[in-house]
């Protein structure tokens, strides 16, 4: 999928919601506890509930992870599922991998070859060696961490460049400019800081940004697509536990849907103010 | 196991070596292709031929994640058998996360109570938070990434503060000195930059330091020792490739054995000159 792809399934939607795969065996329904499988019947079903009003899905790795070989089965039988019934969908892993040069081919093909993962959320301390081996797959994306929403995020991603003047997340983005483009590299932008989005969007006009925490976070899409939308739209938009975890009960897959359906129609709002559909 | 438990395996071993379970498929003697799970079946027998002249093992997870859950489960034999047989030994989850708080709670728990291990390396990117969880377990340790030895090292590490005057990889570890101990953190230091290596020593004059790439990236331990030795030696050296893929015939194992034990010699050597083992 390239970047007007992307947009193509944005405007079909109506939407630029991600729903975040956080998936935690010890949050889900107690009823699913009985299944083989709880964790894949869960996403099952909450990604059936939720597909209309979506363009995308992550998978949040820890949380496979957290369960060895058994959890990284669910991890593989739940992106199968939805690369099977659901093919327009971007699958996003969030994996935060960052390593050097020929151990980033291998966590490439993990997830682009072994998995039908279209992009990969990556950490850029290494340089980019980390992200190049992602970038020579066609129609796949890396999408690096700049400006996280984090509490420590400004540990380091705020220290100014006493050489350029520029911060640490700008520098990330400036340097990754030169090496991708806006069909193969997104970035992670915290939705909590407008000033910084509005940074963000001057140094990296045409890409993707991958906007996490809307719900959890208190972000607001209205200032969101003020400060970050293109052409193109421009964001996608991740929220996890306000849509997965919103009912514990029979109807949690009822619940989610209508929890995302609310966000899409409010991202419909802003797709038809800003002339993106009609 | 604290700082002064891993300085008595580097006496008892007279050894500060770490081998790389880098361990691909593709890579492996093709002898081993006919058995149920090759991969393991190639880690048993290095770790049997090499464990005499090792003190920890650090399996690099992209080379597991490759196969999927496949790959996990051989991972979780790998290191089970390690901690059966071997229990002393001090093993690593090469594994370069980072992430926020809840999310880096999943991964402490994946590597520390799903898995055995002892260590996991860690991205500093978005800051404190991605480490704190990994310091709340007893005899558990964060490794993270300070100065690497890959080629893009310098696009963002070496940046200088315009407010300290410091370089990145320096801010990252001031302040992991503030949170963490020489019992619970250790940092990746490249081996090819020997006037860094005295200054991380400087920072952080207790802390064990991993460092990378002896053998494949032309590090001397000479050298090495100088700059980076403490007084319960504060070194661990990784070598992967020079050691597990230096012979691809029946004599695999005994060959790896055979280099590994010529790195232990030379340690022992050092580890004499600087009084540390009689």
């Amino acid at each position: 999928m390239n970047a007007q792809q992307l947009f193509e399934q944005i405007r079909a939607k109506r939407s630029f919601l991600c729903i975040g795969l956080d998936s935690d065996i010890a949050r889900i329904p107690e009823l699913l506890l009985t299944k083989e499988d709880p964790v894949f019947e869960f996403n099952k079903a909450i990604i059936d509930a939720t597909v209309k009003y979506v363009v995308a899905y992550k998978p949040n790795l820890a949380f496979y992870e957290h369960r060895g070989a058994a959890g990284w089965n669910t991890l593989y039988k739940t992106v199968s599922y939805i690369k099977k019934m659901y093919p327009d969908i971007f699958l996003i892993a969030d994996a935060k991998r960052g390593d050097i040069a020929n151990t980033a081919r291998m966590y490439a093909d993990a997830f682009f070859k072994t998995f039908p993962f279209d992009a990969v959320t990556l950490s850029p301390y290494m340089g980019h060696d980390t992200v190049e081996p992602f970038l020579r797959y066609n129609d796949k994306w890396a999408i690096l961490l700049a400006l996280t929403s984090n509490g420590s995020f400004d540990d380091f991603q705020m220290i100014k460049n006493a050489d350029t003047g520029r911060l640490l997340f700008e520098e990330v983005i400036a340097k990754m400019m030169n090496l991708s483009t806006e069909n193969n590299m997104m970035f992670v932008v915290g939705a909590t800081r407008w000033e910084m989005l509005a940074k963000v969007r001057k140094l990296a006009p045409e890409h993707f940004l991958l906007v996490p925490g809307v719900g959890e976070q208190g972000g607001s899409l209205a200032e969101m697509a003020k400060h970050g939308m293109n052409k193109r739209c421009g964001l996608l938009v991740n929220s996890a536990r306000s849509i997965i975890y919103v009912d514990r009960s029979m109807r949690f897959a009822e619940a989610a849907g209508a929890a995302a359906r609310n966000l899409q129609q409010e991202m419909e709002s802003l797709l038809k103010e800003a002339n993106l559909v009609d």
